[in-house]
């Protein structure tokens, strides 16, 4: 291979490079878990500008014990600057005397070391790509990242979002062989904080002790209203952060989907005020009827918002929106609906 | 290409028989939506097993324009079984003259067009293939599911799972364009049926009504119990179907897991029984806070164990365990403890 020039490193110098890299996690200023740098491998095969499409399969040849894929290569300039990429396949299309700056495509998706691991999965799923290259702050490659470490990753990440989603504390690692302490540990603060959110559903109810104790038909439906506020923010909740974990729905699109939530919650809760006031009329009345339907409404509404609302709060807080998904939107929820249910109820009933 | 025999498909009958599968998925006899043989591409490139390695890249050359990739061929015999698969990148290091037959792998990983796409996904994940190939009834390949293909079914099995633990129907689609009507539609139906879920736990409060007239302190502690065996229900269940989904966790696990599932809620429940016990002391006695404290042990381990088993139950009945977390569970678990607490109350007050 006689095109192959200086800057164009040889699979010994990767191999180093490689070794010399996986050293550099172990250092505090090396790359955080959960980041592209982190993620990526030091073995890409990369090739000198100057080779022909043979030339370039030969030294593929040569490379390819020790590089993660061959199947998508990197074209450097002396500085490790990335100029161009491409594809075995395009090489194997090429003519064999053509050189390789022709084929080459010089727009190169690319992410940095610091890129967030989720959007380097978004990427790769989004343009059908074989691997990534990841580039450092001064724009010289230093790895990739493939299609089957992104699969593990979106695996990774759902697992770990749909934990949070019901107030469990980060990884469990292999369910099967989770031991009974490690659940107990990863379950236990969530509860135990939960119980103390609570208390103020419970503050909400001592406080209107009165109301309750001269209309106690008004417990029947405590269940039932404060649920309904719960169950309708969790589902606003989990469209929210599932929107934002897939890239769907970012920051600024809050203001707009929370006037489309709006519009969604009052036509659910104008159909759930429906369901309830035969109900309640049924039970304690037309009084009754007026409070539980208009409390149904409110409570189905305020929900609905607290839970539309949170994972864009916990997201601009840089916490991860997936922890507010769930019971905690629930709790809150719940107090909520406890006071709006009760206030209704003093109100019409004159107390 | 000299060696080309005729069970050899060219690139054009390829493209025929793509567009028979692709009329196929229109027939009634077609693959089902969320199999493997729905997932498949038809465009996947064969080799004949006389070919060497030199040959064969010439012939993956000409088919590279219709395949979906070329970096994973298969060999097929007269009647199109699957006698073994290669890799461009072994074909690429094989000397020229190397007869494929002695380079490619004979043990092939493959799926049959039945295969549940999650099973799909797992296996490509698993093995960290680049693609897998698809096999009818009679053991023909009739095509492969490839990487990226495998990303998006993680991707959306995720997000379907996900909206189901929050009871939202099927696919929402793209969350940021959804109209109010949709959103609508896909959460109305089980908010409204969680209303009549929670009629049970309003009909329990009714039973112990006299209960409550007299003991109106124990209001003051319903939310609070009943969410909590609420809240372990919800994190058992997201466990279980997270396990289920990841494959973590098969069927005939469930007797253990059982076991397990009583250990970690009896060490949950006892820490959060210590958590109200002073809390009942407190506000009302300590009748209260013995009536507070073994409610709590009680509720949590029957709601951990509904969230555990539930899950089960649904993949037993063929139903998709995903709409067994959060809401249903939480509802089920929010009725039972009603029960327990005003039971346990009445039993220790001695009503």
């Amino acid at each position: 291979m006689q095109h192959s020039s200086d800057f164009c490193v040889s699979p010994l110098d990767l191999r180093q490079a490689a070794q010399a890299r996986r050293d550099d996690l172990l250092h505090p200023h090396g790359y955080r878990e959960g980041t592209a740098g982190y993620l990526m491998t030091s073995e890409y095969s990369c090739l000198d500008a100057g080779l022909t499409a043979s030339q370039a399969i030969d030294m593929l040849r040569r490379e390819a014990a020790d590089a993660e894929t061959i199947y998508q290569s990197y074209v450097l300039d002396e500085q490790r600057n990335l100029r161009g990429t491409l594809s075995l396949r395009e090489l194997i299309l090429a003519a064999p005397e053509q050189p390789i700056e022709q084929i080459m495509v010089h727009k190169v998706i690319c992410v940095c070391t610091a890129t967030r691991q989720e959007e380097v999965a978004r990427l790769i799923r989004q343009h059908d790509l074989l691997a990534v290259p990841v580039l450092d702050e001064g724009g010289r490659l230093v790895g990739l990242v493939t299609c089957d470490d992104a699969l593990d990753v979106v695996v990774d990440e759902a697992t770990e979002d749909f934990h949070k989603g019901a107030s469990i504390t980060n990884h469990v690692g292999n369910l099967r062989d989770a031991t009974v302490s490690l659940l107990y540990r990863k379950r236990v603060l969530w509860l135990v904080l939960l119980v103390f959110g609570n208390l103020f559903s419970g503050a909400g109810i001592a406080a209107f002790e009165e109301t309750i104790a001269a209309h106690i038909v008004l417990v029947f439906f405590l269940p039932l209203l404060v649920d309904s506020g719960g169950n309708a923010g969790a589902q606003s909740a989990t469209l929210m952060v599932r929107g934002l974990a897939t890239g769907e729905v970012v920051m600024r699109d809050w203001l707009r989907m929370l006037g489309r939530e709006c519009g969604v919650a009052l036509a659910l809760g104008a159909t759930m005020a429906v369901a309830v006031a035969s109900l309640g009329a049924l039970r304690g009345g037309v009084d009754v009827a007026i409070i539980v339907a208009s409390s149904m409404l409110v409570i189905v509404l305020l929900g609905s918002l607290i839970g539309m609302s949170l994972p864009f709060m916990f997201t601009k807080l840089k916490l991860d929106p997936a922890t507010a998904s769930g019971p905690l939107v629930t709790s809150i929820a719940d107090a909520a609906g406890v006071l709006v249910y009760f206030g209704i109820a003093s109100y019409v009933l004159g107390i």
